[in-house]
């Protein structure tokens, strides 16, 4: 057993504090993991409050995990000591399943395994990333290429290849025309992927605040979508439009914003069901869909993609003490783009920042 | 000028009634279609009652038209005299955007014209076929293979496009699995569509009722959708379903019998939004999507391959006056499966009827 700091949570309204957790001794394809940096993912406070209604505390959240290999087990072949290593939203997964030996790890239709508030196979509840190390099966741990930071590299893990998958699964492309709700964690990640894939793509946003930082991340076009102008003059032009936002919106305007045969892709889950008219889906022969990160190959793939051609996350990098005030300001929007615990502040203590101060 | 008996409607309440309604004289690409039998579908008595409030009065229904051509224009080249010609929902459309130039004129995004409540390109009101005769530019007719009987072929052109395109487009076939979700005028055609396509095929209807008749044309399975143990037993298992029913259904019930990537296309416009979680849509890379009719092209593909492969609509055929009563039956699920009208009593009045009484 190794015993590693931690920052968790004791409820939905309690505030993070330093604690100490377990990890297992590595086994034979286990990969023990020096965390350098988690990222903070909207999904965490969502957790973290028990906004789902299914959290088990004490919590440790996170699961965009970078970092360097420390331990091997005894059968491991990706890894050595000292390798860069990622680790998403996923632990472990049947294995056995159809989609599972796809690759398709993500629709597990087995016992998909979550990198935190789930149970292992071991039996034991999963903890995450705002912690000094991990033990993960190699097979849910996903090489990082060199030339990419790996304070950059972490929120690939979960926003990265959140919005990689759909792009590539609906052939973002040259030719096809992509618009992406919401330009935040996911958002501006996605602007970078889409357009590398050689698609023309567009930000629909609040407000333009960000226009300057989505054309420099290579977006073609920058909307308001509270301007009711944006969806006359886009009307019917897009292929693919990928909805980032965890808020509930106007699914019949952006359907209308469709190109024939095109698809709205929506990543969160909004407070209230979806509601829409079938008039906007019967035209121009319209979907809707669903996805949920990647599966580990794709992932691999993913961040193979960024690195070829320089994708990252954009960071701001906190102090593990700076947890809560990190929550508040990514529920106000006020982050450019992930924020990004760094782990090796975890050690100390609230007293030694102060000291420090 | 032509003038030929009609049944109409002068309001939401009004009963149908004999009148006349003038066509025009055959121009060019005209071909003049003496009807010989006219379906009745969902969305006639939808307009007629005036549902979805855009229905101008006095009002001549029927869009699932066969006759045989009795005059052609002086450039029309696809039919003769004679030859046996079908009309569905469209007589016109834009044919210069790139939907019409794909063939795909039922998502025309210039001017499309509908059979019937629409305006044409001379400016006079489109009256639908519940009449002795229509004239129509003959690259909206459609040829009919001589094995069909028109009774059952007039259906198809609504009911049968309305099915086969969404089947061939969403890849109905050896492999796939296909559910459809109500057993009456649509989905008796769906049925023989998607079987001959080679798709295991189950229907999903309110009751058993039909159930022989749906073994009889072709279905693997059938069950019933009021019962919680059909979707506990059928979990993830279609690749496509198609919902023909007009009401609002439990879409998270349905998405739910989706496979992995699976799509679930809804035909009919509920009178309540569309409400669904997006979870339904998360789990498995689901999608929802809406289709309308078919385009010419894929129309007389239809109709070929009904008659290659013996399919038919089932018809219950009616005189002219009893368009009212087949209303309210059809409201009833009280039709195996469609109403046609045989457009040969059109011209005796009621009272002839009485007389031959």
């Amino acid at each position: 057993m190794i015993t590693v700091n931690a920052r968790s949570t004791s409820g939905p309204a309690e505030p993070f504090t330093p604690t100490t957790i377990v990890r297992r001794d590595p086994g034979p394809h286990d990969v023990l993991i020096d965390i350098a940096y988690a990222g903070i993912c909207h999904s965490d406070v969502e957790h973290a409050r028990s906004l789902r209604g299914k959290t088990t505390y004490p919590l440790v959240p996170g699961h965009e995990i970078a970092g360097i290999v420390s331990a091997v087990g005894s059968q491991v072949t990706k890894f050595a000591v000292g390798d860069r290593a990622g680790v998403g939203n996923m632990v472990d997964s049947c294995r056995v399943c159809p989609n599972c030996q796809a690759g398709l790890e993500q629709y597990c239709s087995g016992a998909r395994v979550l990198t935190y508030n789930a149970i292992g196979r071991d039996g034991q509840r999963t903890q995450g990333g705002y912690s000094e190390k991990i033990v993960v099966d190699e097979a849910f741990a996903v090489r990082i290429p060199n030339c990419i930071p790996l304070q950059n590299a972490a929120p690939l893990f979960c926003a990265g290849i959140t919005m990689y998958s759909p792009l590539r699964h609906w052939n973002a492309g040259p030719g096809k025309r992509v618009g992406i709700i919401g330009f935040g964690g996911l958002g501006h990640v996605g602007v970078q992927i889409s357009k590398a894939l050689g698609a023309h793509t567009t930000v629909l946003d609040l407000s333009t605040a960000k226009r300057e930082d989505g054309l420099r991340l290579g977006a073609d076009d920058y909307r308001v979508n509270t301007d009711a102008g944006t969806f006359a003059d886009l009307a019917a032009s897009f292929d693919l439009i990928v909805s980032t936002v965890p808020a509930n919106v106007d699914l019949d305007a952006y359907l209308g914003l469709l190109a024939l045969d095109g698809t709205l892709v929506t990543l969160a889950i909004p407070a209230k069901p979806l509601s829409l008219s079938a008039v906007s889906l019967l035209n121009n022969r319209r979907s809707i869909a669903g996805t949920r990160s990647g599966g580990l190959a794709e992932t691999q793939e993913m961040i193979d993609f960024c690195a070829r051609h320089r994708i990252g996350a954009e960071v701001e990098v906190i102090g593990a003490d700076r947890i809560d005030e990190a929550y508040t300001r990514l529920l106000a929007g006020d982050v450019r783009f992930r924020f990004v615990i760094d782990i090796g502040t975890m050690g100390r203590l609230p007293k030694d920042r102060h000291h420090a101060a």
